[in-house]
């Protein structure tokens, strides 16, 4: 059914993409970009300029940074940005300067409930500067002048994002969308990009696709709105399913958060996905929203975009610290996640309405549908052969129909061929 | 409220109709058809020759049999038709040789988990013979060569039923289907002509009939389909409820199967009867159907057929076997069956959408309507009325008040005669 | 939130209105009007004649009562309307006659099971006359001639009832109806005017109020069924909720009764105001309705009103008897209850409905709507303010939305202030 990928593979990639400095604009974004490029030859990069106006927002100054460090009151360097980009504040404005651990403290971001791991910390909108660390790092600390220094650059530039459109001029589009923003952490987010590149393969592999697959690799919340700013229109008009593609690298639990809506197409598509597949997955509401979902699924904007999560955002310990790592994400965990996802798009490939071409049922046997040796298997096809006719009106599109029928719906292709064959049902759309 | 019908009339009738040979075509239907019509003066009987196109189905060659027989290698007549006439596979082609076991017991049928039960087989639309059997009988066959005789006919011919329409040309019908296609089983499907013919005996002393009455016997399957397809468009316009009758002989449980909409007047109708019956049922899928509610309700066919059943077809362990014999069924398990079916039939003919003909309560005291001396019954009476009169909006139709306030419909008919006689409701249809 | 009423003055007020006579019509009808247009200077009292018909009821006679008393064979006077004035069968016509103890107890009225209370029994529209006392004092009357007395009045005269409108004019109306028409009992139903006349002070003391408010105090049944038969045309295009207030005076338990409708505005906001403020209530059908909501939600006249109470009419031992006294409410019960309607007049003064101003989320910060220093109560303001912006499409209303994001719509209506200085959300109605 997919493409013979592996697991290993799409670890691999994240290990590849894990040390780069990704952060809402600047080189990290640019780089990252074109790796994934380098996997998807049409991916388009596309540059926003810093101040450009979308909807209620800004895009703000470019941020890049070369390097940061700490030294102690023993000349020591404690802190070092190549050791882990985590350890600046993101966004930090250039500081050089000395000062004593009391000033220091004040820019200092450290979890006492979690000693061993650094925190990521961001300072998008409002100019400002710090430093993540251990909290067992930062309760060593000893009195004196510390040299804080931070060579960056905040200035004005571009906001960077990826964009691919597959089998582009369909009057109906799939989108899928990632992010791009995070400095080194696993599951979120490498796991999304990840994971979307080696989905965008695989239906770049596919034929006959009936949709139009628009992906975007863009930061989180400016970047969706961005990208909306400017794609509004044909989104509202084409988009009959979307996925916010975030945090599906571990192999803890599967998590599923619908739109706004609740009930659209790409909820329906995700929820007979992981039903059928009998996963145990939390259902989580709207309300525990978090991620791009917030944008695309606003008054107004309302696209129908939900998400399939392993470890959900906001619920495990090791979320937004140093400890995502490479660590708490596995080969298994993406390799379900990119299975579920291909079987939510296939999903939809197939869900066409079919319409019975007689009235009452169907002659099966004169037409070799009705087995002659009756096994359980011939059994379960005749069973669900008549019961798909029974649904069969011409209304009722083939998800509905296998949900009511109690059935997987990738059950009911072969069904569907030999019924076509016999001309018993025509394609309705 | 019903017609001074017993139990053991219904029952006897069954026995009358036991020992006839029918199946899809044939002289054992037209027998059955004429014994009915004894009942049922007015019933027609219809032919359709065969070969004719019904949908995607053709009328099958009539066949018929004479007599057959399997005699054994010491000359002894082991399996005699005459006393069984399950134990011959319906519509076998005539055979008159002699054959090994080893050979015969290709054409020999039994069932090892019921050793003392000859099951019921046919091959309609492939020509091909058989014997059923015991298992016990079977595991005494000893080698040797055995006669094999079936004196039949399988030749162009008709295929056989019988409509009743009562009380024809109103715009409204309700209709009842039955099959007599069955050699000797008594619940599936002696009981089902059986009760039905008692039902329109029923009907017909009825007076003030609001809906004219289509009833049917016909073979199962081949014989809904070529019903439909000669009087579909009357039937869709017309039928505002219908129920499959089948399987309503035995005393041992009760059962509902929806119709496709699981919504419809038909429905709701025998819902009513059961729940406020206080009759335990066991409540059936659309998906466990299995008779023909499959024509009835089939995608563009659409009409409000259901069933309540005592013991569902396929669902008990004497079905389709000589075990489902006079015995499993009764006086008790079938009069009841003609009980639920009259109530559910009063339901539809009492089911009026009426209108309070004033603003406000009425004044019931005024016109005698509230009782001087309160008894237990007359508070209950005057409860029923006041909740009838809440809801009396000239929208809702009785039924759906009676669920409402939690009154069986038939508890209403006297307050509404009280009401219409003091002008303080119209009926709106 | 609402006038700096005590419970106690509720409380007081009860007391001066309890020992009034009051009935369907008549002087004690007027007293209590009068006392209640001293606290509400604008409520005009309107006099409907004797003889009027109201759809399809006519106003009664008018009774007015002076004295009654029953004396014994001894002489001494043994009942005395005086005393209590549910000692008279309400409408009783004038007598005065000697009657043998055989004869007078066909006039008696008492309660076996609770010996200890005086019965409230009433004979409007049937002319009758009787004497109400404890079942222990009936037993120990003696054989003998008593002599009966009852001097009243029954002629024509007329049904008087108040009605406060308060903001006339507006194009949506609540809708507050309370009723007068019961002798000395407290809960059912002095509470009920009481209460409803401190609601009516509070109501005057807002300011910027929404809605016209249409206050009436009436007698039940007649009073109602008059009110409507001249005020439905404008109530029915107007009414956008309303509460038939009894029962609203004991600290027993909480009731709430529904509209017919069961979805109103009226039932969505009290239910709110119930749920979210974590009070315990019993839910009960509109099956169990007994009051005024009888005639406003008739089929035809539809208004949406339903009922919050304490212990409702007919489920409390004291219900309808002189154990309903001043005892049975308290300050704290009719405090509370002033309080609960306050909070769902309320609720539907600033139920209206927003629009987002911006497409995609707006940006908080900029505006200072995301504080710097987050603590739980920031945290939970900006949990729910971003919650209302994502379901605040133009269309949803602010109840609806609370619902959804399960907040109290109270806690709401700050941060739509600063929304709505900030520009960000726009009032839709």
């Amino acid at each position: 059914m997919f493409m013979d990928i592996t697991g290993k593979e799409i670890y691999k990639f994240c290990e590849e993409l894990f040390p780069i400095n990704r952060s809402l604009t600047g080189n990290g974004v640019r780089e990252t970009l074109s790796i994934i490029k380098r996997e998807l030859k049409d991916l388009k990069i596309h540059e926003i300029p810093s101040g450009t106006k979308c909807f209620d927002w800004t895009i703000p100054n470019e941020w890049n940074i070369v390097k940061a460090y700490i030294i102690d009151p023993d000349g020591k360097k404690i802190i070092d940005f190549r050791e882990n980009n985590l350890h600046v504040v993101g966004y930090s404005i250039p500081v050089d300067i000395s000062m004593s651990l009391e000033e220091l403290e004040e820019h200092l971001y450290s979890l006492p409930e979690q000693p061993d791991a650094i925190p990521y910390v961001t300072s998008y909108y409002k100019e400002s500067w710090g430093f993540c660390l251990t909290d067992s790092q930062r309760k060593n600390l000893k009195q004196g002048t510390y040299k804080v220094y931070i060579d960056s650059v905040l200035e004005k530039g571009s906001l960077t994002y990826g964009e691919l459109i597959i089998n582009e001029g369909c009057q109906e589009e799939i989108f899928l969308s990632t992010y791009i923003c995070h400095p080194s952490m696993a599951n979120n987010e490498l796991s999304g990009p990840a994971v979307t590149s080696y989905l965008a393969k695989n239906i770049l592999s596919k034929s006959n696709k009936r949709f139009t697959y628009r992906i975007v690799f863009i930061p989180e919340t400016i970047g969706s709105i961005a990208y909306l700013s400017k794609n509004l229109d044909v989104m509202k008009k084409k988009t009959i399913a979307g996925f916010n593609i975030t945090c599906v690298g571990d192999n803890h639990s599967i998590s599923y958060l619908p739109s706004r809506n609740e009930n659209t197409l790409a909820d329906k598509a995700a929820l007979h996905a992981l039903e059928y597949s009998n996963l145990d997955y939390q259902r989580y509401l709207y309300l525990d929203r978090g991620s791009d979902e917030r944008q695309y699924c606003s008054p107004g904007v309302d696209l129908p975009v939900c998400s399939v999560m392993r470890s959900k955002y906001g619920t495990y310990d090791e979320y937004h610290t140093s400890l995502d790592n490479l660590d708490f994400i596995s080969s298994e965990g993406l390799y379900q996640s990119y299975e579920i996802y291909n079987k939510i798009i296939d999903i939809i490939e197939i869900n066409k309405i079919y319409k019975s071409a007689n009235l009452c049922e169907p002659q099966l046997g004169k037409r070799g549908l009705y087995p002659e040796i009756s096994t359980l298997q011939t059994k379960n096809t005749v069973k669900n052969m008549m019961n798909f006719l029974a649904y069969c009106d011409g209304e009722a599109d083939l998800l509905s129909i296998a949900e009511k029928i109690e059935t997987p719906i990738w059950e009911l292709t072969e069904i569907i061929d030999s019924l076509l064959e016999c001309d018993l049902i025509t394609v309705s759309n």
